[in-house]
């Protein structure tokens, strides 16, 4: 059967197939040259994995070579690694199969021997560098990388996760017994956005149209988290939001994609944009912008903003004057973290926030009583430079008295919000401290009282906060998870002590 | 008055209106020609209700005969019925009004004398059968065609439903007295998806711009349930997928179409979907795809999957090459039933599930402990060759190795949700045992617990196993409907029966 | 610096900035003139805020004179102000910053100096009223123009909007103390869509890349809620659905702008209408359709509705014959208000609600027990007129049979909602008599059984209204809002009395 295979790959060479017969939908006129080991990878692949191969068709990396892309105004360009950094031999073919499956191989601990390549499943931020490094830094250096390192290094949400995504049976007396939860389901649930580890078992065999064929066993794949651990040590994965082989911009551009992950009911960012007027106009008018262009033009290409407009795409004005640079570290331009874990408090100044430490000794951003662990978190004056920088975009289209307005009134939220999860803390202690449950150092976030605490701080709390920080959405911080919500659960929390007392 | 409208349909035939005189947005270069009756009903009806005779001016029908659509190679084919097998009358005009409300007038219990011409008001899945043979008799045997009948011939699903939907009034004691469900409300609630039965008591005189006119007094109707009961006795309704007049294929390959039953909390398919990685790319190139190609070809007219792609649709590869075939038996390319009642269980053998009979002698696919209906369900080697079958469909864009590592995380999790759903039901017979609540052979849907433990496997249950199978939603699967609410929602029937014995 | 600005606005007029200069993507021929004044307001501000001036170039206003809207035939026209009651100064000129925002300017609280003009931040109804007379008299007129005092002038409708966002501390006995809600937290809830009361405090300096200036100190801004009370008096904000700059009838068309305010849970028009067949049609043909076209052809245009299409637009069928007016009074064909407070009731009189007195003396269209406030709302005889002109909509695409059984659906089902609200407020009552919660002349909105009780009217009953209104979303109905929720309620309410009496 695998000398079948062969023959077909070699009928494939011998017809000549390669750039030219691919049928590309771009307009673009010439097409670059493809290598020989991509023109045999495609010779397969077009009949194996069809899909794929067209997708790949469709995008810029079969348009282009390194060199070419080298060729655009500064502004234009979307390579970003010097050209004398590029091995030669990448320089003048179309980025295909083989150049990015085969990067830094020997680093691959999912490396496998196929059909006389040597090439890895998993294609990392790191092989991506090769062209983009500018990017890979600053990505390196992101909350977003540190995501799964973020949940399992830090021993206080690593409880939390086991305990949301636990199994539980009734043992002999009806008791509920705690089985823990397993790896496939943290895979699917907080590990499909945070990242898993992947990691290579050895070699399996797959039935396949071309035969039994050997392919590496990997633990944690598929998973497209962005702070993944790849098999080469890497962290992350460029195709959380450039996704499959199109690696398209306009797709991560899209609000769609950030709403993968950042989406109620802890991280509403996707659902409050939704019912923006930011969100209403993108969707009114989605397909008359030009949702490609590099650099973005306020204004020409767009006249409203989505995700990647306000966190981290490159501005400039319709006369092509820079209004702010592109980043890849996506909180860089934040100066608060809305996301109340369990207050809203400055940013962290380090991407690996497992290495704060607060004054009673966990591993979180404040105390349980809202004091910030100052020391790991931006100073005021590093907030406010960061927010002076955001607010080039915001003046953009809005006049400095609309935007003085905005963020005083966020202000104001993270204050009545941050106070709102105090005295749902305060009832949760009450009831620790009566005996009623049991909090720290044991699991402060298994009880039915613990459970009205979480979702004020992780559900409400956030959701009112990310509300009014898009200036939007008054039903979400209202009825939907809002204060009707945060008041709801306060007077559960009392009626749920008051009943236990009597 | 009804001389005046007579006169204006002469009128109308005289000045020739018909096909020629229909403008079409359509770019096909010769109109069909239009039955004289249909011509008369366009005469009037292009007043009347002329969003229907416009809407209908848009679709194929209005363009194509079945004589020129059985001159298109077989994939291109959207007509099944040998030519021979329809009436020589119809083969040469378009389908219009006349040919498809006149379709076997004498079985349709609704036909009615309306100016002249003998008609019924709800056209059929067995009228569509006049020219979409195979369609129809692939739908037939669907769950789909028989979703009427398997709730109401079903005494548990009846139960079920009627509790869901009942009204309540306060006696003057102050205790709740349930009053049944109106047929009204079951219309507008289950009914609307799972199709009512329509049927005719004579007929009743409604004013119209063309004076008072006499109509079918129809009941269950207006409606487009998917297993709707009509007035000729076949089953189903084309246009819940195929909507209005246009009969659009685009149309009901838009996953908006599906997402009108198929949602959460009970089906959440359309919100997982909306949240996965397929549904990011299709909403992001959503303008770019070609949803009337006939045969879908994947990478070519589209780049990521809607639903009807991997449930139902024709697909090919770029160059032509069939990957699987076409079918309106919608259930027939699943091998495992993911929406638990009460458990995920394999795929029924017959679209009819009230045949089923579990080892309680109840119309259930399992017991309440998890014990599957065996012989009334896909055998292993049965699921086996199915699941193959839908890998056809995966692999044309992702590996061999990527689809193993999927099917194997959603095998584990059918069987933790199947676990915790078991966890809860033993809680719930705790209740029934204790008397704190009454199960069967009462009604075990009813009481407050038993809600608690109805959401765990029609809501929670369902959500993460339909978020699993669809490699997306990580969010879904957690906190929105997902483990968080199943832990959550143990702890709260573990407290309610805590309270209640102390 | 102040003077550097000032030199570049000369050199601006200078190098004759103006129509001529601005890039108009609309393909329109001619561009019509710029004011001098707006001439200048452009020569900065395409630097100091690109995306207003960007945004406002692919507007109508842009490209159109008052004295040109005029010639085009009365069906096609956006201007109803005649010619003669405009000032002359405007007639010939763009419809421009200076045009805009000068309007009115002593009426204006808001106004001040800059750079040589004396301008108004906000443009209110009143200053459209200068073009757009016939439309800002009849939203005037509507429940819109009064949102905000319809809550505020009405102290049940405070009570409610206070206790839902009201802060709440623990004091020292563990006591939850009430702290009122803020004024900034009003204004993002529900003030964010019945709109804030503007107020100017004077002037405050702003830092701009133009160095520091003078603007108006304005409370209650940055907002478009829909009964925004402006600093000139007038009431409204045009820009809640016409939004930013581009003034568009299309976004204003498009359910995306609807959806920012009538979302679930308590006004679910937007999400019953997302699950609704004509939702499914509108997202999935979305591309096709002609947003802009005046006046709206069904049929042409368009195949199914969005929401303006029944609510407010001006239809006519595909040969140009109209099928309704325009009106911008959005309550005028509506015959019942569904949104229950607390029971579904005919449509008020008047738009200013707060007027209404029912027979206890309360501010509420209904008594606790249901019954009507009859002299303030439309009799049988209103209502019946006014569903038949609303019915000439639907029977543009649907048959009188079709419209007679929807609409016969519908009442029963306000029927049966109000029916099952009397319940559960008849479950409070008996909390109130017992003395297990204090209802009224106290709060009765802020205990758990109250907090129940409110979601069955604001919530649930409201969501089962409007999914049978638009014929569609049946889960929506069922489980989503629905039956499911108010049975489940009711037991909870049960069970809430009966742990505490025993």
């Amino acid at each position: 059967m695998l000398k079948a295979v062969c023959i077909g790959m070699l009928i494939a060479l011998l017809l000549g197939l390669g750039a030219s017969r691919l049928e590309v939908a771009t307009g673009e006129s010439a097409q670059p040259r493809l290598s020989s080991q991509t023109q045999m990878c495609v010779g397969c692949h077009r009949s194996a994995t069809p899909g794929i191969v067209s997708d790949w068709t469709t995008s810029r990396h079969a348009q282009t070579t390194p060199a070419e892309a080298w060729t655009k105004p500064q502004l234009e360009r979307r390579i970003s690694t010097p050209l004398e950094l590029i091995s030669p031999e990448l320089r003048t073919v179309a980025v295909g199969c083989f150049e990015c499956h085969s990067r830094n191989i020997d680093k691959h601990a999912d490396a496998f021997e196929h059909f006389g390549f040597r090439i890895a499943t998993v294609v990392s931020p790191a092989d991506c560098q090769t062209c983009h490094g500018v990017e890979a830094t600053q990505y390196a250096a992101s909350k977003k990388a540190h995501a799964h390192d973020n949940l399992l290094k830090n021993p206080v949400f690593t409880l939390l996760m086991e305990t949301i995504t636990q199994r539980q049976r009734l043992d002999e007396h009806g008791q509920l017994i705690a089985e823990g939860s397993s790896p496939s389901t943290q895979h699917e649930t907080c590990l499909g956005c945070h990242g898993t580890r992947v990691q290579a078992k050895g070699l399996k065999a797959v039935k396949t149209a071309m035969g039994t064929i050997s392919v590496p066993d990997l633990e944690g794949w598929p998973n497209e988290g962005v702070g993944r651990i790849n098999p080469d040590g890497s962290l992350g994965s460029c195709s959380a939001c450039h996704p499959r082989h199109s690696f398209s911009i306009a797709v991560a551009r899209k609000p769609y994609t950030c709403g993968q992950c950042h989406l109620d009911p802890d991280v509403p960012a996707w659902n409050v944009f939704k019912e923006s007027k930011h969100g209403n106009i993108v969707f009114s008018r989605e397909r008359e912008y030009n949702w490609e262009a590099v650099p973005w033009a306020v204004g020409r290409d767009f006249q409203a903003p989505s995700c990647a407009t306000c966190h981290n795409s490159l501005l400039v004005d319709a006369e092509g004057r820079p209004i702010i640079e592109r980043t890849h570290d996506f909180g860089s331009r934040l100066w608060v973290r809305l996301f109340g874990v369990i207050y809203a408090h400055p940013q962290p100044r380090d991407g690996r926030t497992y290495l704060i430490k607060n004054r009673d000794g966990l591993p979180l951003p404040t105390t349980f009583t809202g004091e910030p662990a100052t020391e790991f978190l931006l100073s005021p004056q590093e907030q406010q430079s960061r927010q002076e920088q955001f607010q080039m975009v915001c003046n953009a289209c809005h006049s400095r008295s609309w935007i003085a307005g905005h963020f005083a009134k966020l202000d104001q939220t993270i204050a009545e919000t941050n106070q709102m999860t105090l005295t749902a803390t305060l009832l949760a202690a009450r009831a620790w401290e009566g005996g009623l449950a049991k909090g720290l150092p044991g699991n402060p976030f298994d009880e039915e009282i613990e459970q009205l605490w979480i979702k004020q701080w992780l559900f409400y709390s956030n959701s009112i906060r990310y509300a009014s920080a898009m200036s939007g959405a008054p039903d979400y911080a209202t009825f939907k998870h809002g204060w009707w919500n945060l008041n709801e659960t306060l007077q559960q929390m009392r009626e749920w002590l008051k009943l236990r007392r009597d």
